[in-house]
């Protein structure tokens, strides 16, 4: 069997290299030549989290085609956001916890999805049915996914299953107090000071195209909203020149406080009326938008802006 | 929650209905309220296959809005396979072992593919995977599905684990001997005879968009290729009045024959120069090609005029 490489989405968060990691050891047990990399480096919250569990970051590839001609996705399955050169690679498994967009194969393959929060959820439970054991590092970096997707279980996204697996992989990593731990874990990656402009609207931004447009969405993460709206001009210059540059429609940044689950929303590009219809409700006159109980862009963002943009 | 109904592919071979009877079977264990139906009347294998363990054929629908917003697929994913308004449901669930193409969605959703002979087998695990039994009668229908999509496991699309799936699915129907049972049902479906070209060419028919054409590719199983080539230009003549009505580019039809993994592909529609080059092979002058050990539509087929089409 010819050597594959996993990986997760670009501009990688913590459950796209982990949930990597975790297939990765899988396909190990059942015999497959496999190596988790990542299209990208850790973010903060994710160095965190490796640090935290003593685990070596992934190998960063910009593209697979060099080394194989198969590879197994996981957390994504849009190919604008994955590996550049994925056209020309043959996917034999993809696990995956968003909506299937855009996404073609030649032969069947191996797709395992499911509308959990968190892709490491679905991972664990595909521990549990072939009777392989997580390893505990693995499960301290896996409850890490989940915590970092479901915001600590309180996004709207979380389901049973996943309070499940976060509470079954606590127990095997020897987590006492996972509140506390998660805490921490979310703070490391809410550093917003210390970073420019454009690493803010790089951070964990994601590519979709709806209804024709080329839809660019970047979420940031916060402890006080105020950490973004204070530079909010200077993160809207960056993102005009950004969408100008890659030739984006609309740009929107998610600013997002973990602690009361509320967001804002910034949007450079147009249609943005067509953003107020998704959402029901009108930007200020800065073009930010308050969204209270909004934390989830798989969730609560895509879906209703797919629905705007394609009718 | 609300009702869904469950189904598979247009024109339904025995796989298609028998998965959504078992989908649905384990939907219903899981609490969901779910119908299993069908896209067409069975054919006449699958007639005889219920007929056999003594159940009723799945209700027939041509639209699923009127009744119901959400939807589960088996068996197939892309849209032009499936019910005339799929556009407009919510597809929360699809169980397939066929390649995805053109499968998009606005939200997250279960899927579960596996590059096996039959969708069945992908059933059969995950009975076993939830510890749910599968009841007696269940178990035969889903062991004649395997048995039909992998011709006797003799197709190259069998894997292990429909050897598996089948052996254990014969242990709960309390088949001992799933070899003669199988030549028989197979045989069933093989009465070409009786039938007319257009019965014939619609049979087992399903449509592909490949590299822009419109692709239509039948299956005819026979238990002796002549059944078919002695009146081959009756055939070809309805295939002809069948493409240009429905604006198929090429129109395929694979007559395999069951006893000896043999088949002959007849063509109409262009470009025929691209099917040549598919499959390494000449068109005789009456536009039919010699397909030795060909049996797998999904597999020798599909794969081949894709690549070449889009190339």
């Amino acid at each position: 069997m010819s050597k594959e490489l996993v990986f997760g989405h670009k501009v990688p968060d913590t459950d796209a290299i982990v949930a990597a990691m975790a297939l990765a050891y899988l396909k190990k047990q059942d015999g497959y030549d496999v190596e988790a990399v990542a299209l990208g480096e850790p973010n903060a919250e994710t160095k965190y989290v490796l640090d935290y569990f003593d685990t070596k970051a992934p190998r960063v590839i910009s593209r697979a085609k060099p080394e194989v001609d198969k590879v197994m996705l996981v957390d994504h399955n849009e190919p604008q956001q994955s590996v550049s050169d994925i056209d020309q690679l043959t996917v034999t498994d993809v696990v995956d916890h968003h909506r299937i967009n855009g996404f073609n194969t030649a032969a069947p393959l191996y797709y395992r999805a499911a509308p959990y929060g968190c892709c490491s959820t679905i991972l664990t439970q595909m521990f549990s049915e072939e009777g392989i054991k997580i390893p505990k590092k693995l499960a301290g970096l896996m409850l890490s996914a989940i915590i970092s997707d479901t915001l600590l279980l309180k996004s709207p996204t979380t389901t049973d299953f996943d309070r499940d697996a976060l509470k079954a992989l606590a127990d095997i990593a020897g987590i006492d107090d996972y509140e506390d731990y998660g805490v921490k874990m979310l703070k490391a990656g809410t550093d917003v000071d210390s970073k420019t402009d454009q690493q803010l609207i790089d951070g964990d931004a994601k590519s979709f195209t709806m209804g024709g447009k080329s839809v660019r969405i970047d979420q940031i993460n916060v402890v006080d909203l105020d950490d973004i709206t204070k530079r909010a001009d200077d993160v809207k210059k960056a993102m005009e020149a950004e969408a100008k540059d890659k030739g984006y429609d609309l740009f929107l940044v998610l600013v997002t406080n973990i602690l009361d689950s509320n967001s804002e929303l910034i949007v450079v590009g147009e249609p943005k009326s067509v953003v107020e219809k998704a959402f029901d409700n009108k930007f200020n006159a800065d073009d930010i938008m308050n969204l209270p109980g909004v934390v989830s862009r798989k969730k609560q963002v895509v879906p209703p802006l797919t629905d705007a943009l394609e009718k």
